[in-house]
């Protein structure tokens, strides 16, 4: 997630320094061309590249708002595992026998270990890295034969839960009440692969930049009046805000690539690890994750 | 779904090499005709085919979203058909007695079978292919009386459990959670089925066919002062990038046609019986679907 | 619902005849009486018809996507009453003692006429149409006392529930269970009355018309130096644009009308009929409803 | 709600009757001013009002959907209303012991008295008016020492059914289900009081009104060459484009203001008096409530 | 929450004063240059800075559009923590044995002090202050052990009614019930600090006043025709639209920051106060919070 403190220039230019120089190269050679055949070439009404800008406008403003809407649907995800890991300790805490504390203790560091996990897998990262801090040497060995690592920890609390249930220290209502909330932990795992999944349909992201580039060489035809040393720039600073916009909605709409704009899910999994600890009532709980430079992961 | 890697462009001009004919015939019509009626033809000012090309925008930007949310809400449906699936089997191995693993396999293989068979269902494709490897010859039966496939293997389901229950191995409210989870096959078949059979208001598509055509008239008696070797050129590609973005929401609209814009039904259902499969314990699991060049179904 | 196959220009050109006449009378009362007061009348430069060309599009925006969101909503509440017809026949089949079948299917079947019914109420029909085909003799005349057809099907049904439990056929928690799915048939019904009820704001309809009329006159003013041959017909094109887009709005936000335009609630009702019948295990099905030429109800 | 029959130009006219002098007087004014010091004042391109034009165009759209979207809310609270009062009757009958047919006709009443007593406090009317022909003298006192009456009806319903199941006549399952319709009432209520008490943030409308202004000033210099005679007409007819544009929206979006424009509560009201008056078996139901001309509250 | 009473204009004018003043310098330097380098200019179309208009408003209607979603997501949290905390005390009365009282109150104690911790801990308050009027010295110094104070009542609360049901007093399906409320506490709870804690994406930012200071420029240079008197005026009232809409917007979107705009969490919370004090039989109730001058908080 990017914070609020100032994003490095580099960073955002970096994003279109390919499309800047297309554009350069675009620019010269139009003006280039007009100049060489100048008796060829007809007057371009302003209004012509106008209608190309049309079109750019009404992809972008639906792209813009498709990819804020993906952005916003990880971040809310991430947010209903917050209350939902808060939520399952809770019911562990009032629904299991009070002498169970041992298995509660391990139930809900399954559960943060499930966060990490799901966090890491997600990016594409090593699904199981630091989970020893978390669960048993026998888990770890039971997740390794899954492809889908959170699943399987999901599984393990989930057949701890009815082995609780089936030792009587758990009333099958209770039981249901908390399956409830591991059905919760099933959805949000599987609506963060949907987003991770689903690609964007690209064909729109071909259309507006096929459409910028018709835009720029009509309207170079249609500024041919005007000084070159003015042409240029005002073109790659057009067509520069056009890519620009693009670009953050692609980066906003894929939030869990291991980008600087990704949904903060360490920094979401540590402060559900603090605040499991704290209700479990220990003191002995890490610091926040501090942010890196103008964005935190 | 169309994939990251790139589209070929043979596939995308394929779509509206029609209307991109049917723009080249008009604009030499009316090149033609202007050239011929000079005279007659009065100037047209550049604010006429601007009006038009507001009201196309206006449809094009309805279009382009509700499209959109068509085939999102069909890849909400099946990425709930995954969660739910996983969900079920961990219902079941938590609810069910552990004596009952044949039973918990039988369900589980029929909830894969039900996957597939939906997919192909709402693909307009035979619902009972390759059924044969994951339910028996007598639930094949029985489902061919049905003309809805799906809903018969869910109903399967449904009395299996209810058999369960009767038997003893399975507690009214453990059984009233897991019907849950069947309301939730449910509302996705019925949700699927509807995005499916809804047409999309056709009068829409009508209305921005004409007013591109109008458009394009306008605009080509506008330009008649421009060479026509540039006004030609001109008028298809600023009428190609409407119909492109026309073309493009309109297949997004239909999710399940069969379509390389499909949703990758097929794909999410490999992707779930591998996961119930290692659910079961089962290590003899397929390998995920391989996308077909640049799309996978 | 309008169906894929080609809409007859007549009934779209039917929509709007009465504003394309106006149209033209406006037209050519501009252009007489400019022709007329030549010396009186300024140049109107074409800016202005594009201001209040930006008020039209702004309402036509918002109209189009309310309309087709009311038009959305109610295909989703019939869809979700096909899916809860089916989870209320499952349920029935799983929680109820399986020596009720004729009771079960007595339910079932008032279910199929509840249908049926709320479709014709919808529609200002005979909302007890066909009724016997689907209830008992004293159903019909206990509905006839209530002024909501509907709704006394739903109560009938509710009560045999309740008597099914207090017969001890039925326990505790599955008549709860059931009685969720009776709750979401009271919340679709209530939906859809709600649709039904409810006024599109008119104003913005007023001040759409008001606009374009104003938006024809100051675009005639505008045109004056354009051959009027080629004028009224612009005017009526680019108006006609305008116009046809607010009628298919209009028509989309009433889909409980009895217009081509409605949802197919008819052959909704009739698949639902199907399906529970095939579910109950009967064979002598109806046929699927045919499309009504161009569109189905 | 506003109905379909025509509403009177003097209603909307009237809306507005200060904003259309106020332009008046800019419109004289400005156009005596450049007359004035015409040697002064340069040419204004067409071009600035329409910059202006498009952040009207950004607000005005954002305030339409927004205040649609309040007045939708408001209408769907409403719906939901109806949906959940028919879901507890039909509730009261199944779970509660036939034997208490008094207790739930005093249930019943409640409830109708609640839907009343909430439309009367949402309009800032007298929340217990009419209520004797509902509760008891009893009920009255009771409520009149809560300053949220409707809460005060809803605690004495909760309390009376927790009194049946502690009385044995419920449930304790069926208490559940029951009090899941009470939780919906709540939430009902309170939704409605949030659209009632948040204001739409007004610093919208403050610019909106400012930038109207200016546009006016913009374009009636930009208009200086036409005459007079016209100019302030199109001034007027223009900027009353927008301001009617923005009162539509404002009044939209406070729908509990006793309004013509607002949610038609007390005929919702009613309706939901007779259907559970029906459901009850009573014969001597009211009739709907007939609209107030072009309007029903 | 800023109230219908007039907002001072100083209010509105201090947020943008130092954009204006940059326009102000940089519409001076430019008409500088262009004054002194005349002949050097060309003549920038009035189409240029329309371009860049189009990307301006794009952003600006998304982004005014979001901001206004976390604004009224932020108020619906805190709508249904008023119908839950109502629901809440309801359901205690209901569920719980008569003969505890004093544990109602304390409970029902305990639910108004989280909602004035939960409004004090997102603003960035104190999270404990006045805290000893709602709960025991005990439990403050329990939840000073946590970092999270709001989650430390929440879990006293859900403590204190497992000691209830494993008392006796309350039965194990109520138990469940109460605790659905308890689950909705934890996620408005924890949905409130996702919109708090996640920074809306600074990218468009930057780019909107990258744009419009671009804007500026290219109109100051299409504008150098025009009388400077007249000319930079308009760029400062025509940039200020902008900068005004987009801090209007920046202010909605983080609403829970101490300022004006701020969801009014503490009047809020204080109407809890009074109806959970009222549903207890209380008479001696606080007044409602009075605004302060144009907002309230």
């Amino acid at each position: 997630m990017l914070l609020k403190q100032s994003i490095p220039a580099k960073y955002i230019l970096n994003k279109i320094k390919m499309e800047v120089l297309y554009v350069l190269l675009v620019g010269l050679l139009v003006n280039y061309l007009t100049a060489k055949f100048q008796h060829l070439i007809p007057e371009m009404p302003i209004g012509i590249p106008a209608f190309i800008g049309t079109a750019i406008s009404v992809i972008l403003s639906f792209k813009i708002n498709q990819s804020y809407d993906r952005w916003w649907e990880a971040r809310k995800i991430w947010g209903s595992i917050v209350n939902e890991s808060r939520t399952f300790v809770l019911q562990l805490q009032s629904f299991v026998s009070p002498d169970k504390q041992a298995q509660i203790k391990e139930l809900a560091y399954r559960q943060i270990a499930w966060c990490f996990s799901l966090g890491q897998s997600l990016r594409g990262l090593d699904a199981i890295a630091n989970m020893d801090k978390y669960i048993s040497e026998g888990d770890l060995d039971q997740i390794k034969k899954h492809s889908n690592k959170p699943l399987a920890l999901l599984q393990l609390n989930a057949l701890q839960i009815a082995s609780l249930k089936n030792g009587g220290s758990l009333e099958i209502f209770s039981h249901v009440q908390i399956n409830n909330t591991l059905v919760n932990f099933s959805n949000a795992m599987g609506m963060a692969e949907r987003i991770k999944s689903t690609v964007f349909p690209q064909t729109y992201r071909l259309f507006l930049h096929f459409f910028i580039y018709i835009f720029v060489v009509t309207l170079a035809i249609a500024l041919t009046g005007i000084n070159s040393f003015f042409e240029i720039p005002l073109l790659l600073v057009i067509s520069s805000a056009f890519f620009l916009l693009e670009k953050s909605a692609t980066y906003l709409q894929d939030p869990f690539s291991n980008h600087p704009t990704d949904t903060a899910m360490t920094t979401i999994a540590t402060n559900i690890e603090i605040n499991i600890k704290q209700l479990l009532g220990e003191t002995n709980v890490p610091e926040p994750l501090k942010p890196q430079g103008f964005y935190s992961l």
